[in-house]
């Protein structure tokens, strides 16, 4: 498995990122096409209720499906985001969260995938369908 | 017009809350089955690339919808979102940005409606469509 | 107002459709940037409940869009729906659906649009949200 | 395995239905929470450009995931449709399309989906995430 990009260069982007730094992700697995972050626990994403906010969610399905997309095109290239639909299934309570992304398309021009938020014990907490557009060539 | 909840009481709702607090969101208007939520710029919103990040306005368009609903239901109907749409249209500069959400249709069981964020200029940035599930009674 | 196509272009389009044709469309408006179609009503259209099944509406919404988008780039300009996302609001009894789509966003490449499929009294039954993606150049 | 509903009870429903019966669906697999159908190739499902039409396949992921809550819950619970995104990947030449819906979360309000259509040799064609909502009890 020859990935376009290492495991170690992601964690520097997250590193150098104040955005996805601020939520804290780590890179638990990397491979072709897909990726799973870790969110770890922290007070700080909590929202009336004691759920663990939803954009924290909806922000690592859509970093998850942005390393996904550089396994398998390398840092250089710019993809954004065109659409990101999530359905919210379960709520996370004070615990670790899991978010598993994976490409379903790659195309010339946009690519596609799902990511899946989970606990740790699996339990599915929201599901997402995610839309990239990569840049003109 | 009788709202259920006033621009007050939203406005405490957003002073209180630890995760609106931290997006500075503001109150503009508050009509019936409306709300429109100031975004106001700030640098730790911004993205790589210079743009505000998404899940700023996905988070935006998820609370003035909240705040839409309270104006028909009042503060105790804790309604909760299961599925939030988006699609990116135009990055968000180093500008405020405005969110207004309504509701299409206020059912018994399910709430949805949309909401869309622009500029000051009216350059439409994202597009949001939401559903918000009610309490059983 | 000078649109890319006309309405008998558009209403020749519907009727040399076979799958089109099977569902009766008619256009009812045409305008820079959208498009209503009426789909009247036939007892085919009905799936068990007694509602007009919901593949019809969506095929209004997804052909209304691609009317709004010939409206600015002409009948050459072959764009393909990417994604069509639709909530199902009210359902429709033994009647005629009205179905409004416009343009929210013009791009070089994606086009995005929503549509609302409406009774003749106006109550509402699906809303969409459309992303068409446009022919390389 | 006991099902809430036999394959023979299934095809029966499929014979009966006017909607699903012009499409030609047959079941090819029903599990616990799952179900796929096959959609025979025909050519009035043919739109311009040569392939096969979207609604079609909107059409078997609605009813595939209708048939999985059904193995769940048997025939008499009424379950109906509120959301169905659609992404369309590839399309479908004049070939079988294979679609597979399978539940992820079975809720006491919501039920929650995707499906996926694929040919005969498992080329993605579309992927579809859908929300039923169960009836008061």
């Amino acid at each position: 498995m020859n990935l376009a990009i290492t495991k170690e260069e992601v964690e520097q982007i997250l590193a150098e990122n104040t955005f996805t730094h601020y939520y804290g992700f780590q890179v638990k697995e990397l491979g072709e096409g897909m990726c799973t972050l870790k969110v770890p626990f922290h007070e700080k994403l909590i929202r009336p209720g004691g759920y663990v906010n939803g954009p924290t969610l909806m922000s690592a399905a859509d970093v998850a499906m942005w390393f996904a997309i550089m396994t398998k095109l390398g840092r250089t290239d710019m993809a954004v985001t065109t659409e990101l639909n999530t359905a919210f299934l379960n709520g996370a309570r004070r615990e670790d969260v899991y978010c598993r992304a994976e490409i379903l398309k790659m195309g010339r021009r946009l690519v596609f995938g799902t990511a899946l938020c989970t606990n740790a014990k699996g339990r599915k907490l929201t599901h997402h369908s995610i839309t990239y557009i990569r840049p003109e060539t």
